[in-house]
């Protein structure tokens, strides 16, 4: 089974506006509806649309939970989530107006996770994640939680043998390395923090990203934005340069290459199969307006333009 | 009795971000918070800081209405709503940020009103609304109600005596004057749309306004922003000059003057008192941070510097 444990939830309100939102004026409301907002839900959204089994948990606020709950099994998402009560799940506002020069993002920092509803995370993750199941945490922590307890909870979906893919940041990622996790997606500034070094050149990420395979880690990939990723396994190290297509909305762009990854993981494609079909189908995201769109569909016209090659050169 | 009458409900959802809030950025919530919207519950607010009796009465929406309900009777309001099942009451987003420019305000229309809703409210205020009351109608239509509907609804409020006083605009408001209400309270643009001709002088202001002073309407007030306001009553127009103060924040102020004003009608203070007391209402709330802020004491202090120049000159 796949696992997605997503540890500080949220809920997207989508808010267009007609014109250009303004100061001291009335702002009119054109739609406005919920979406999913969170990294690891996003997740496990990509992998049931592909149709791959997988569960949704981690932490939600018991207050608008079923909201929540709604908005994922009408995506077709299975969900077992521990709710802390009295508490909501953070909203995220995402405003967009006619501008078309890109959303403003409101975010909370969510509810603060209490001693116990850690605990029985911590708990489920140990009874239910075992050999050959993948565990993806992505996102941030909620207040409360901090790096120790983070990697308590690393350590119980990894004790009987769960793969760790974290899409994680700064501190969090720095202490979840030493547990080898299975793989690791940073960007470009989120690597070079994790390494603690200014890197120039494809060659430069390469050496650093080979250190890291040769400490354990199966998969170290680090995304580039619109310029593709870098993605090492093994004893190898590769270029991979996204097909071309008209941007519309970058946002929400990496959790389909995660969904599209760990859907390859767990259909065992080989390493170039998995590479073109994670960043053709994140490619054909970023030609939707829509943070949760792609196709899949349009990720197999896209595969063959995906260009991947060795480095160093 | 005193009854405010808010057809389209808010709630105002108020988010002070960190920073300047900005495009393709994380946004941080600093404080958040609820509180009233709609001009005529505002009224209310105003009536029972002045420890006079109200009723605030009109529709909301059933999902959210709590919400709304536990704001009021926090500031002391009692509510008598007619709630509409199966919709939300509209929220108002408010966000104001680090640049001390303004705030960003967000509306929703709020829910269709439909007939046997409309029905209960007439009802209720053709049943409640005595000779000796007053009805404030104050705010915009919502989606739903036509200006027949909105007028059977004055009619109801009036029919037993009931006086009337309006703080509306547009469509409404030209409709609503045949029925010579007691007072309206239009600004410039307003009142240049209802008579319908562009006025250039308080003198060219005060013939329009002795015109509806003839037809029937006891109290035309013209309000000007921070210039202060018309005042038309009986034979006469007086131009109402405002205490100077520092202002911080004009939202809401409007609403101030409007409960000042019936607060001065419900104690039956002569004219020129009226005039001071809820100009100088008014300009202490201009002096605050919060929409729904005000200082009666702060209001004493200020009455003095109100300059009250009859008309014409």
């Amino acid at each position: 089974m796949i696992y997605t444990v997503t540890l500080n939830t949220a809920i997207d309100r989508v808010i267009y506006i007609d014109g250009i939102l303004s100061r001291k004026k009335n702002n009119k409301v054109k739609r406005t509806f919920y979406d999913i907002g969170g990294k690891a839900t996003h997740v496990s959204v990509v992998l049931s649309r592909l149709r791959i089994p997988n569960i949704a948990t981690g932490f939600v606020g018991e207050k608008n939970k079923e909201k929540l709950m709604q908005l994922l099994e009408e995506k077709g998402v299975a969900c077992d989530f521990i709710a802390q009560a009295g508490c909501p799940t953070r909203e995220t506002l995402v405003i967009l107006d006619d501008a078309g020069e890109g959303s403003f993002m409101i975010t909370e920092k969510g509810f603060s996770v209490h001693g116990d509803t850690l605990e029985k995370l911590r708990r489920k993750l140990s009874e239910k994640v075992t050999e050959g199941d993948f565990a993806v945490f992505a996102g941030s922590l909620p207040p409360g939680l901090d790096g120790d307890q983070y990697r308590e909870l690393l350590q119980a979906a990894a004790e009987k043998g769960g793969k760790l893919i974290l899409d994680t940041t700064g501190a969090q990622l720095r202490s979840a390395i030493r547990l080898k996790p299975y793989a690791i997606k940073p960007n470009e500034d989120e690597f070079q923090e994790l390494v603690g070094k200014r890197l120039n050149t494809p060659d430069e990420y390469a050496s650093e990203i080979k250190k890291l395979l040769q400490a354990g880690i199966e998969y170290v990939i680090v995304t580039l934005g619109k310029k593709g990723s870098l993605v090492g396994h093994g004893d190898e190290v590769y270029r991979v340069l996204p097909p071309k297509v008209k941007e519309v909305n970058d946002t929400g762009c990496g959790d389909v290459f995660v969904g599209g990854f760990v859907a390859g993981l767990h259909q065992r494609f080989p390493l170039e199969k998995m590479i073109r079909f994670a960043t053709a189908l994140s490619a054909s995201k970023a030609e939707q307006p829509e943070s949760s769109a792609f196709s899949p569909e349009r990720a197999e016209q896209l595969e063959g333009e995906v260009v991947i090659r060795r480095l160093p050169a």
